[in-house]
């Protein structure tokens, strides 16, 4: 049957041309449900997470550490238990990898209250301009080769793969009947690139970056 | 439980650089399985369908008439029935479009006679050439513009949604332990293009290549 629903949220995707200015999204979000007897339900769900074409080990640590901070200012287990989350969440099953370097992510969180809820979803979305904004500042100019943008390009495939095959809000909002395609595809790259057995050599830096999509690592401490 | 099966099938996909020389893709299989009782169970599926980036009503003919000619020997009723599945296989849902002009395709083939449907099966397979080929000919030294190319790459957008998405093949193969993930993704092109709220002007031969995706024509009789 039909239930009564309120939902919100905010959500932005950049993409950026440089290959060496990481790819970075974050969601917040806010649900109600009436259930069939009249109860009513709430939760917030997010999070921010960061992807690379190429490992910037300093800028890893300054993102997930600016995240860390936001949110041990309510509750020292809420970074390690979200940091987790998220590198669970963004997993390429097929690939054996991870879409990005993480950040952090949660779902279904209505404790211990709506208003300490509400008060760590405003210190995460705070977080988003000083967590992304150093590292943009830090590589816009740099140069790249044509070889680093074609990797780029490669990643970006995989970024398609993890949000049409596996991503919730994705996979749901298609679902949706009326739901806005154009607003759920915008998280979707300019390009993407597919190539056959692509494996970059040992010890290459796109190896390295490789390396730690399989792997995950604890970047703050 | 495991239940012991036998699958084999020959795919293909061909996506060319030149926007007027159409993406062809064809797949034809054959399953064997042992049902828990020991009954065995045969079928076979396939299909051979047609992605063009702008429409060519005589190409769009010399397809479909080749393909109807290569049903026609087995059963008249062939041709509209599995032109019609492909229509509907091949539906972006959340576009409202499919994915190409469609050709035919069929699923779970079992009578009258497993000899009589593998001659049915080998007939669609030797018309792959001459349903594909001809239109290669004769348009591979077309000369094409960058908004040409733009169009074509913005269609391969929507040739990974319906692969990622939709189709039976990748979905199950994605999600198969130990599939040959690189034997799955190689229906992808090679490169792909997503724009916000693209959408072509009205009476030019983008928006008429829409049309016909949005409601598939006839193309023989």
């Amino acid at each position: 049957g039909k239930l009564p629903f309120c939902a919100m949220g905010v959500s932005s995707v950049i993409h950026p041309k440089n290959p060496h200015v990481p790819t970075m999204h974050f969601n917040y979000r806010y649900f109600e449900i009436e259930e069939a007897d009249g109860t009513k339900q709430w939760w917030f769900g997010g999070g921010t997470d960061l992807t690379p074409t190429y490992l910037n080990e300093e800028d890893a640590v300054h993102f997930h550490k600016t995240l860390k901070e936001a949110c041990d200012k309510h509750d020292l287990k809420l970074y390690p238990k979200y940091k987790k989350w998220c590198d669970d969440y963004f997993y390429i099953k097929h690939r054996g990898e991870r879409r990005g370097i993480g950040g952090i992510f949660f779902d279904d969180v209505d404790s211990p209250s709506k208003e300490e809820v509400f008060q760590f979803v405003k210190s995460c979305a705070k977080a988003v301009v000083p967590c992304y904004i150093p590292i943009v500042k830090k590589h816009c100019h740099d140069s790249f080769t044509p070889e680093e943008k074609l990797w780029q390009q490669l990643r970006r495939g995989r970024y398609v793969e993890f949000n049409l095959v596996y991503d919730r809000g994705t996979k749901f909002g298609l679902l949706t009947p009326g739901s806005r395609i154009e607003s759920i595809l915008m998280s979707l790259p300019l390009t993407a690139r597919w190539e056959y057995m692509h494996n970059p050599p040992e010890s290459s830096k796109e190896a390295e970056m490789l390396e730690v999509l399989r792997n995950p690592k604890d970047w703050v401490h």
